[in-house]
């Protein structure tokens, strides 16, 4: 059977896809060398559709030698449907920030095997057990205590090398050409994130009636949309790096060794703060949760605790290594800054401190509009979704959102970290 | 003769270009039926190169039937030569910008009747006398009581329609992309405007001994150069337009009724402010070189009122049209605003006096970087130039330098034009 043309594989129709690509079938015979013998190797092969995500079909191919993840992008949103399309050519640009970010950042990717264009999908590393997505971690109460130091040195990383901090213009430029070809997902990102929830949209919901007033204000609050215009800008129009574009808890799978970052099909040239906003922002939504996870057993205080620590090492550890990346690199061919021109210790100085303020100002930002999101707008998140009681769930989202609207309104009068974290401990 | 590869013109060769040309040689014959014929035609034909600009060969060509002019790119910036490499293709974006502009604004941009990928070839309206480059006419101390209301309208068009207040997020991703290819020239404007000035350059000069103080200063300076940082971030990052790229006052002919903008061969999508600061900001040098125009006759003073109100105007007026655009499409196919959420009156003006805020201060931060780099960098301009005075030009050069940077660096603390107009007169 030829997969010439585009047609979403089922899970019978995925195994004559593998046996139709050597770069697939190959994981599956550690000693491959004959086609024909391959056949057994099928005979104990297991294949499992495991995509809970909101967007794309996940199978998992295992057999007793070796393993791998099918992905394909179907031309629209699998949470809601063929009545929301969305570009199947995603996948392509999914495969491409896969690479990227993966020659940045090994330990942390996924490696790609194998990706087509025309069937829009992507053979990658099964992320086996005891991998689980960080979202049920947070859920469950486990720390990682890895995660803080792994997402840092992710972050930095990925951002710091497609930035002019290390990019010529040139490169940085062709590149971003590239990925002005993922509008249709940036325009999904935009649409959800900084426009449905500030108006009435059919798609967005909320813990009714007790949040019924909450929607209400954050769609007449006139100083919110003035701050989510400026962040929508900046989203649309600032190619400061190749951003990830999603990174919420569910793009994270971990164990306690392991952090690996996935699903970056939303990546395009963006501002940095989405990315380490996207995370912080998701780990303040879990902080927000535990009351509605805590029991007689487990009052998850000691939980809290370790999420606000794990919030304030991820932005301590991602700065430090940002700024090592830059010291490190600043004779090096990035156009940002030139050496002849910073080139004392003052005015490096400076410049990286007015870089990493504004960074952290858009950081607050875009990751206090990503929880606003969560809770008024069309996707939920099951940190708060988990949560049976309909009113503790409505508390614990109520103070998350207060909080969002706080930090997006005032982000730019908070100098710290440490001063985020006791404001979300205080709050 | 044919010409499938790129081949520097000469006169000679340009006439068999004109003849092999049809969209050309038909603007010489207003009759025009039969190639035969067409011989005569070239009988009264005139051509003159006139290119006075710094990059390209620029040929008049003139019969009595019609005209046109012919402009060329070569592979290198023509006043240095080739040792300063600058691709051809800069003829196409130049091509196409004109159109896009043209369009959007066909009173201000001179009409395109052929473009030449292969030999970097545009044939384009020939604005005949009066017209003269407006820098010239700032020098003679010529008042144009329309410029103002020109380029206030011409910025106005083209900068709102190219942005997001009156894109789709999809046009605009795809016209970013197109003009990404412009990079070469991009990263000319930033190494001659944000780079070179503020270290040591074999390119750089200045009105020497008087300046040498003042330009190791601007090389020392590091708040300086820290707000330069921020202004290159912006011109590298940020793509809020289709801008022209270069819109000082030799970019602009006029006559007393007529403001035509040419040469925007360093057009690409950036921010909006470098446009509206590279106008203003060469109407501040053109006010601060007219004490060395001065003399017995004539002591500018009536001019240089002249100027600063143009300037006041200039702004004012773009400020009332880009706002009066945006009333006008708010309901439009924009997606930076959209209706439904920013649909009250209140919120709508946050927004605009916010954006308008923003746009100011990149105006003035753009503005004073274009002043500086004409004073210190590589390529000077006639206003100081033509002061045939060393020490009287150097004076000049000196107060307009010292305005720049203090405007570099204090520009968020300006709330109006009114302000900043009554600091240059009282400098």
């Amino acid at each position: 059977m030829a997969f010439t043309e585009f047609r979403p594989l089922d899970e019978k129709s995925l195994i004559d896809y593998i046996k139709a690509t050597p770069s697939l079938y190959s994981k599956l015979d550690n000693k491959f060398d004959d086609l024909s013998k391959l056949g057994n190797k099928f005979d104990d092969l297991s294949v499992k559709e495991v995509g809970d995500g909101n967007l794309n079909f996940v199978y998992v191919v295992v057999n007793s030698i070796g393993s791998f993840v099918i992905k394909q992008a179907l031309p629209y949103i699998r949470c809601i449907g063929e009545s929301w399309p969305l570009t199947k050519e995603r996948a392509y640009f999914e495969a491409l920030a896969l690479k990227e970010h993966g020659c940045l950042s090994p330990e942390h990717v996924p490696q790609v095997y194998h990706f087509d264009r025309t069937m829009s999908v992507i053979g990658m590393r099964y992320l086996e057990p005891p991998h689980i997505i960080l979202r049920k971690g947070l859920i469950a109460g486990i720390e990682y205590p890895l995660l803080a130091e792994h997402m840092a040195d992710y972050m930095a990383k990925t951002l710091f090398f497609t930035s002019l901090l290390y990019c010529t213009a040139t490169e940085h430029k062709r590149h971003v050409a590239e990925f002005c070809g993922n509008v249709d997902l940036c325009k999904h990102t935009a649409q959800v994130v900084f426009s449905d929830p500030y108006k009435v949209s059919q798609y967005n919901h909320w813990t009714s009636p007790y949040l019924d007033h909450d929607a209400e204000a954050v769609r007449e609050d006139n100083l919110l949309k003035l701050e989510v215009a400026e962040l929508k800008s900046m989203f649309c129009e600032r190619a400061q790096a190749l951003i990830h574009g999603d990174l919420h808890t569910s793009s994270v799978m971990v164990t306690p060794e392991s952090t690996q970052v996935i699903d970056p099909e939303f990546a395009f040239y963006g501002p940095i703060g989405f990315d380490v906003g996207a995370f912080l922002g998701n780990l303040i939504v879990a902080f927000f949760s535990q009351d509605g996870h805590a029991n007689q057993v487990n009052d998850r205080s000691a939980y809290k605790e370790w999420i606000l620590k794990t919030i304030e090492d991820t932005w301590n550890l991602f700065h430090l290594k940002f700024i090592a990346l830059w010291d490190e690199h600043k004779n090096g061919p990035g156009e940002a800054y030139l050496s002849a021109i910073y080139n004392n210790p003052e005015v490096q100085l400076l410049v990286q401190k007015k870089y990493m303020t504004n960074l952290f100002h858009d950081t607050l930002g875009f990751g206090a509009a990503k929880m606003i999101r969560r809770i008024v707008g069309v996707a939920h998140v099951e940190d708060f979704e988990s949560i049976t009681d309909d009113s503790k769930r409505a508390a614990c989202e109520h103070r998350a959102l207060d909080f969002a609207k706080m930090i997006l309104k005032q982000r730019k009068k908070f100098e710290g970290i440490t001063e985020v974290v006791s404001a979300i401990g205080q709050f």
